[in-house]
């Protein structure tokens, strides 16, 4: 049997997958600082054996005798994800990888050293080279699955994604947020003018945050025997589904931001955690994509995690553990707090939006040929005054040399951070649609009704379901950009 | 060219392995224990990739072909440990090999309920089926190596060790300690006659033992920038050269046996950390062996951490750490104590000897035939009367039924244990000739010249020579029990 051998090759990819993620997990909390080398070497050897396995000659005559076999439901949908996984690994030849990845870690090493520098004219000629081959790449994806170029390497993150769909939906939004960002501001201002914002007390000691970390995490529905809260530089949801590593970093003058990322971490986590172990060493067992696994760290994140409801149930295990006393007013203004950045990954969620519109509008233009890396320091400080009334052009830095997605090739990933936001609203929309009483869960601290629905509609589902056929599934209609509006209309509005 | 081939399969095993020991090391300290499953599963299909790639069918004509090759020194020492170990993994069929897989891991975990019941009749059949694999093992390596059946299995553990070179060595041994030990005890009773042994205080909280422990790693060498220390049930020394883990567990009544377990694993470290980084992905840039590396764990615990020289350094650093005095006088009794006991781990260095004869000649006659299971209890409680005058005729789970090594199938291995020790003596009597007054360097907590003369002599050799060739190169001569001998009269005689 043909697909037999694809269920062995699937066991071979997992264990593969399984030490780099762990391998990757304990790099950045548990590695000593010396065997950095010798990771990176392991890792890179590892990898390119589970792309060598994934691409071997053979493959290609097992999914298709597999097709001619018979099989069950999961069967199939479990073929269509080998096929899939097969095509989008084996359309770029053997010798483009390669210079690709040299490309990309010479453009990444030098954008660290450029970026801190505040240096665009050295970082200039690196990012060519990296958009140059992306164009390469993306005209080579485009050919071989019948996309437009941009697709196609959407179509790597979030399976079905399509310019033709989202690029109206942003631009809804654009339009709402371009108007909607100065009255949120507005309203705070006026709420803070009648009640001033409570100052942080400043002695939050690390291990008194971590246990309150862990009772969140447990209350949400992290399961604690599957997973555990780390230390690292920058926060990640890493390891495997029966073995969840998430870490955050603590400061001790605040507590919120530690929290609220160990919030996002464990709606990642819970992804993970949900999937069917059944199918968990076939591509169909793993989380559909970025778009939705972002939404899943952002339902925790916002829908849940800086919900007035929560916060009612929160405040007192907040006492509890960090020995001090918060109101629902005092602490509401520093969790929904609004205002206008250069940095993207420090916006709240109303401005947040732009920040990503802003790269999709630009990374298109890029790919097409319509705009070149040369006029891009000048496009983006256009871009930004008009969105956010803020101007970068002196700042490059904090301008287009602030993420590490570009210089690391990384184009058509953007967009699935603010559909996940969208996903997430409409999701939460969904379950308050049939229990309108939803947020007196919460109140109480029961997240079983949030979870046992993502449970069925989104972590048991797998890859079964391209992005925008497990939305409508999921929520009873297509991505709608009026579920994330009435969020924030309700949240930040008057 | 053949040998680049082998060069390339080397890196390739070299990740799988890298891959294997995280992951192990991770197993036991970091991860959660729901993920025990997918991680055996995940370890057993990357050490089948690593066997598999190992003993690919081609690989045997690159070692055929790469002899005719124009090879430099290193190369060629190479070519022979691939040689080696090519010839070690492939002379059993591979069905046997799975067959053996399957009987090990139902002997193992009905050993460890059996042992827990002290139930020797159900352990007996799971034993005798391990014992007639592993003759049947012994056979098969013992025609492809050309050598006896018991040499072919140490062959996997000590490469170059014989029956005729070690039986004579350890007999000798036997006779002197079972004279020995009585004389070793007498005079520590007469010393505790005159000087009751001081109790210990029974107060040494975890994380100051940690420190002491992170602070005598460091002075005897340990490379803190490439390795870590962790807690574990078991204490090991596990992971990769550049990033060892060693870890130990901590009692907080008493602080010697963490210290002294930790200094034994930081004795397996150095060697690691020590080996030849530009070998690191040949089999010859390993560590030679079994007895080999026990010698280098037991140079750190027992010639340089129960030498008094050392204490007399350590003694201000405990004190730093514990908030406890000693005096030279009172610490020593605690460190150099010696008791009859059952149980081979728990053994100090002069009865631990006996323990692993008893085990080697049981387990030659096992091999050969001599002796059935069934007739193992009473053989070990006449030796075990004979040896150490203690009986187990009622207990089977503190006498044959005490170690994992039988059955999970590691036969040929016991003896490395008792050679390691006295492998250590004869380095140590061989430095000391060369640098009579060494021990005045401990006392200055300088351990530079026994570790630069190891460095030399054992670690950067890797795998170059047998384990006899390494041991008559490194000390001059041939294994000699005499300096083991010396050492134990001088630290436990009259």
């Amino acid at each position: 049997m043909s697909f037999e051998k694809l269920d062995t090759l699937g066991r071979r990819l997992q264990a593969l997958e399984h030490a780099l993620s762990i391998l990757g997990a304990d790099e950045a909390t548990h590695m000593a600082v010396g065997g950095g080398e010798a990771r990176a070497e392991a890792m890179a050897t590892l990898a390119g054996m589970a792309h060598r396995t994934a691409t071997a000659p053979e493959v290609s005559d097992w999914i298709e005798d597999a097709s001619n076999e018979t099989l069950n439901d999961d069967q199939c949908a479990a073929l269509r994800e080998f096929r899939r996984l097969h095509l989008n690994l084996t359309c770029l030849p053997p010798e483009f990888v390669e210079r690709q990845t040299r490309t990309r870690m010479r453009s990444e090493q030098l954008w660290r050293d450029a970026r801190a520098k505040n240096d665009w004219v050295s970082f200039q000629p690196a990012l060519e080279s990296v958009v140059s081959m992306v164009r390469e790449e993306a005209q080579m994806r485009a050919e071989a699955l019948g996309l437009s170029p941009y697709d196609a390497l959407m179509e790597q993150y979030d399976p079905g994604n399509r310019v033709a769909d989202i690029a109206p939906i942003l631009e809804e939004l654009k339009s709402f947020l371009i108007d909607f960002v100065p009255t949120a501001l507005s309203v705070q201002d006026e709420r803070l003018a009648k009640t001033p914002l409570r100052t942080l007390s400043g002695t939050y000691p690390v291990e008194k945050q971590r246990e309150l970390a862990l009772a969140m995490m447990a209350a949400v529905g992290f399961d604690m025997t599957r997973g555990s809260l780390s230390v690292s530089h920058h926060p990640f949801c890493g390891g495997v589904p029966t073995d969840v590593r998430i870490t955050t970093r603590y400061r001790t003058d605040e507590f919120l931001s530690s929290l609220m990322g160990v919030l996002h971490e464990t709606g990642h986590a819970l992804y993970e955690q949900g999937l069917p172990q059944e199918w968990s060493h076939w591509p169909l067992g793993k989380a559909r994509g970025m778009a939705i696994h972002e939404s899943q760290s952002l339902f925790v994140e916002k829908q849940i995690g800086r919900n007035p409801a929560f916060w009612r149930w929160a405040l007192p295990i907040v006492e509890r553990h960090l020995g001090e006393s918060w109101t629902i007013d005092d602490i509401l203004p520093h969790v929904h707090r609004v205002e206008r950045g250069l940095i993207r990954v420090d916006a709240d969620e109303v401005t947040y939006p732009l920040h990503v519109i802003l790269r999709f509008e630009l990374e298109q233009e890029l790919i097409s040929g319509q705009l070149e890396v040369s006029d891009l320091p000048e496009a983006w400080d256009a871009r930004m005054k008009c969105y956010l009334g803020l101007s970068t052009i002196d700042n490059p830095a904090d301008g287009p040399m602030q993420d590490v997605h570009w210089p690391s090739g990384a184009f058509g990933y953007f967009p699935s951070y603010t559909l996940g936001a969208m996903i997430a609203a409409q999701q939460w929309a969904a379950i308050e649609r049939d229990h309108p009483n939803v947020e007196d869960d919460f109140a109480r601290g029961d997240f079983e009704l949030v979870n046992s629905w993502r449970r069925d509609r989104i972590w048991k589902q797998g890859s079964r379901w391209s992005t925008p056929e497990l939305i409508e599934k999921a929520t009873g209609e297509p991505l709608n950009a009026e579920y994330f509006r009435r969020h924030l209309e309700r949240r930040y509005g008057r």
